[in-house]
């Protein structure tokens, strides 16, 4: 029988409905499988084509090797950038009209200079590093007073909304926060009224004493299915420890995390045959250090089924696997 | 330069960013524009073929034609439905997780005999015989005590989620009620407490005096691009008169939102190619009939650009498309 699990973290119902599941075998991202080459000479983010780009922003250089394209990583402005980084914020209220300016800022991150790399693929070291380089990226944004909100996230593949397959991540910057963190937050606010703990904490401690969808748990992390997750595979990476800003995640964590995120990475990488996806980092701001009710985490999200008219219409998801089988799944499979 | 606009009744924020703005020639649907064959030996909703489908719910025969096959429309339950008809409604409350049975109703609604038909090239009483019957289902659903909230819905094309070509809507009804339906609720709410007056009406009225973004404006509804709409041709239908739900659908109304849905589904028809889409029907139950600040409607949002990480880790979107210039552009289509 189907069943309906609330999401307590989103306040949003899934339904769980195995009758259309599919198996893993059966999954395969846009680029099926296949192997890429190290370096494409007409794409814009491969060594070489820098001038291709917008001036960076950041540049972390590889000492390693000589020459002025010897980078590890580049942040660089959108090219094509939902927002403009210039100009005031105004606000206008007429009647039942309203609107801000676009001011804001849209980056992208250039994650390695390899053209087939990726972060299922790249070394901890370097994925760590990249992490270190949202953070920086994180608080630099919100240091603009025009900026209320920023997200950090990854487009995996052309069915997660990616055309360009250089490996990259995103950050945008806001000057209005979505009312989908508005209902987070106001979700994670009335738990703690009701019960004077953080909901994420708790989540933590009844997921380590279930187990059933654990994927990996180190001192520091714990990477499992969301007992209402909204599609076959959807991830999710935890600090245990409590805190609300991504910003104050240290050196040491991000080595912790790019384990968590290269394991689970990998496990879709080499369980699934490479499926597109997208990841996001949900926290609250830098100022929001010592909130005692948000917890910041990382959401994977692989791309396996459409939305369709019933996800349009109601905002829930039907998830044709059981996130214990999932998780039994890609604790299986080998990396 | 971009801008934001909030869309009072989702409460969602837009970027309306037009530098990667798509011309009306560049979009085609799924099916590429292709014309259909009439009759698909193999399809399962083509007459002949009724076996093949679970018992029906409800037909309406064609009396003009003979034989066992002659029918217009057909309800039948979903094959693959995502919830089950049968059991009680039980809902668990363990620590953090909540659930409920999968209890309720998902099925199709077989719009027509014809394969090669679908809403933009039906006639107008076939079209305003399918909403009566999408009411009639509406009201039956509600019917069954277990039963908390009923999506009315069409998916066109792949990209819109389906598989099937045969023309087809469908009905699912779940046990419990969505967030985003509370959080509108909430938003129409707020408005009345702030104002006196129905937000919907108020943007029915804003909208006539602004006339920009209307393509069709009948005595009965207004059909426009919303102020806000999350991406290109967006459109809205509105019942001018005040009405909570779609119960509350006139005979007489539904050959008038049947003239409204056949225009906008035309003009993308002709004028886009044949876009995949969505319909969607927002609407409160048949027992808030007298509430004063909900509003039904119908939303069509065609399916020309890719949720991705940013609209996934912010529940907002970024339209390439200014609706001033996608409304003028429709009411331009002749049809």
């Amino acid at each position: 029988m189907p069943e309906l699990r609330l999401n307590l973290v989103t306040r949003e119902w899934v339904i769980i409905s195995t009758k259309r599941a599919i198996r893993p075998d059966d999954f395969r991202g846009s680029n099926n499988g296949l192997p890429l080459a190290e370096f494409v000479e007409s794409c814009p983010f491969c060594p070489g084509n820098e001038e291709k780009t917008p001036p960076e922003s950041l540049r972390i250089n590889d000492d390693t090797r000589g020459g002025k394209n010897s980078w590890r990583v580049r942040v660089i402005p959108n090219k094509f950038s939902a927002l403009t980084t210039e100009g005031e914020k105004e606000r206008c209220h007429e009647g039942t009209r309203r609107r801000v300016s676009g001011v804001g800022r849209h980056e992208v991150i250039i994650e390695t200079p390899f053209h087939n790399l990726n972060p299922a693929t790249l070394d901890i070291p370097r994925l760590a590093e990249l992490l270190r380089i949202y953070r920086e990226r994180f608080l630099d944004a919100y240091n603009d007073h025009r900026v209320e909100h920023v997200i950090i996230f990854r487009n995996h593949g052309e069915q997660a909304g990616t055309s360009l397959e250089h490996p990259h991540s995103q950050l945008i910057a806001t000057p209005v926060v979505p009312l989908q963190f508005r209902d987070r937050v106001q979700a994670a606010m009335h738990y703690f009224d009701d019960t004077g703990h953080c909901l994420l904490c708790e989540i933590v401690k009844a997921e380590l004493k279930d187990k059933k969808r654990i994927i990996l748990e180190t001192e520091d992390f714990i990477t499992f299915i969301p007992y209402a997750a909204v599609g076959p595979y959807q991830t999710w990476i935890f600090p245990k420890r409590h805190s609300a800003t991504f910003a104050s995640i240290t050196d040491f964590e991000s080595e912790a995390l790019a384990t968590h995120l290269k394991a689970i990475l990998s496990k879709l990488y080499f369980g699934l045959g490479d499926p597109d996806y997208n990841y996001v980092i949900r926290t609250s701001r830098p100022k929001d250090l010592t909130n005692e009710y948000c917890h910041w985490y990382v959401s994977i999200h692989p791309r396996l089924s459409k939305a369709a008219g019933f996800e349009l219409g109601t905002g829930m998801h039907i998830n044709s696997s059981r996130p214990e089988v999932d998780a039994e799944f890609l604790r299986s499979v080998k990396i």
